[in-house]
């Protein structure tokens, strides 16, 4: 496995290499990213693994400065796990004058959902998810169902400005109990992870409940909330939507899914369950 | 020279050729456009021409509707001008969900000089350029010195959001009298024709004064407003700048452009020139 650090030698690469997969990340990888890994060697000759923890989607208050950073770690997997090229850039080499002067603005969903609550994140995952599109040029792109809102935007992106990639969804990894794998897991402590499963749960409860005809939906996403409430989480949101787009789900709309965003203790734990209405 | 109106068959044959210049126009092509054409036939093997009149460019109240469309004339022009195809999509092919959701939305510049008075006009260039080099995949594309803020505002772009693309800036060409060629010419009557050459009279003007040592730069804009107006213009601008990035121009700064924006009637014009302090 090659790693690389600047824009001009991943291009002389790019051109040395046929059909390419990417996977862009910002590190401290667990299995979630080694699926998406896995599915990205099925849909391509060569597999490139970004690794950058971007600023720009992160607000005043989040977890920029802490967001683990664990390259040799992540390098070793990696390699491991048979990626031709870590892609590795430091900030000045995708932010070389500091500022982003130009972004990519995606429409009202960026304020919605978690938007709402993380002013500017999608707009600096769309423009960073541009760049590094710009820059790799892979034929194809995998990201998980786990950022079900992130995947809705970078479709939309590409749909929208015709980028020229195809965008492989991938669903979500999960630990034993449910809990759906994230680098944010680990802040957890031992009360914490064992109360986690509950968001997954909670998703699950609302699935079956739609399938069996109950079209409340105002009604499951305030019954989910308050059930977390009792157990100590501080919550974000708990939606159903239609699936993909993310419209506001309308009766009659068979293909949904929902999404929830909640805190325990200090870790904002996010997940999501496409589900079927009868 | 092959016509080609949809994006999938512009792909296949993209996948057929090794290198490609690109010039994006809204049609209507005069001597100007066939100067950009010449340049990119030496810069690649192939030169695809675009043509398509941006709604999402045009204001209310601007000439979006009565804007020259006159692809007939156009694809002879191109043909004898050596260019392997002409890209003509209607609007449905770029735009199907009739609204664009996804932006580049560019920094203030966007709203200054020309961009104070056509709102919204830069961010529907920087997207409906971002779309097309996703769609041509050109290795370089030429743009005109004449709209030079939109050249400044391609060049950001492709530089913040590392598109992979080279672009090669073509000296503006004019009639005999100076007048920068436009497609707007043509609205001009005779009397305002007459009239027309002396906004780049003003610019040389100012450039003269700039390179003999005149440092007072707001003195001079409005010393050629005020001329122009004298002769019947109304002036939306004429400000001195940096070249290349058109911050606001320092003294000390050697490398300057002049830029106008002018009414004829109902016809606004524009003009620069790049000018040297002493």
């Amino acid at each position: 496995m090659q790693i690389i650090h600047t824009i001009a030698e991943l291009r002389a690469w790019r051109k040395t290499v046929s059909s390419v997969a990417f996977v862009p990340t910002m590190g401290n990888l667990h299995e979630g990213h080694l699926a998406l890994i896995e599915q990205a060697k099925k849909e391509e000759n060569h597999v490139v693994v970004s690794i950058f923890v971007n600023r720009l989607q992160f607000g005043q208050g989040e977890d920029f400065e802490q967001y683990p950073r664990t390259l040799q770690q992540d390098a070793d997997k990696l390699r491991h796990a048979g990626v031709a090229v870590l892609f590795a850039p430091d900030e000045r080499e995708l932010y070389p004058n500091v500022a982003q002067n130009y972004h990519v603005e995606p429409p009202h969903l960026q304020n919605e959902l978690c938007g709402a609550f993380r002013p500017h994140h999608f707009r600096g995952v769309a423009t960073v998810v541009c760049k590094l599109f710009n820059i790799v040029q892979a034929d194809t792109a995998c990201f998980g169902k786990k950022d079900y809102q992130q995947l809705a935007i970078i479709q939309g992106m590409v749909d929208d400005l015709n980028v020229p990639i195809r965008i492989v969804p991938v669903d979500t990894g999960r630990a034993a109990d449910g809990l759906a794998l994230s680098s944010r897991n680990q802040y957890l402590n031992a009360d914490e992870r064992a109360e986690a499963p509950r968001l997954y749960q909670q998703l699950q409860w609302i699935g079956t409940q739609v399938a069996a005809g109950n079209h409340h939906y105002a009604a499951l996403e305030n019954a989910a909330k308050s059930t977390l409430s009792a157990h100590g989480w501080t919550v974000d949101y708990v939606e159903i939507r239609e699936a993909g787009s993310l419209n506001v789900a309308r009766l009659g709309d068979k293909n949904l899914v929902v999404l929830a965003a909640a805190r325990l203790g200090k870790t904002r734990l996010i997940d999501n369950l496409e589900i079927q209405a009868a």
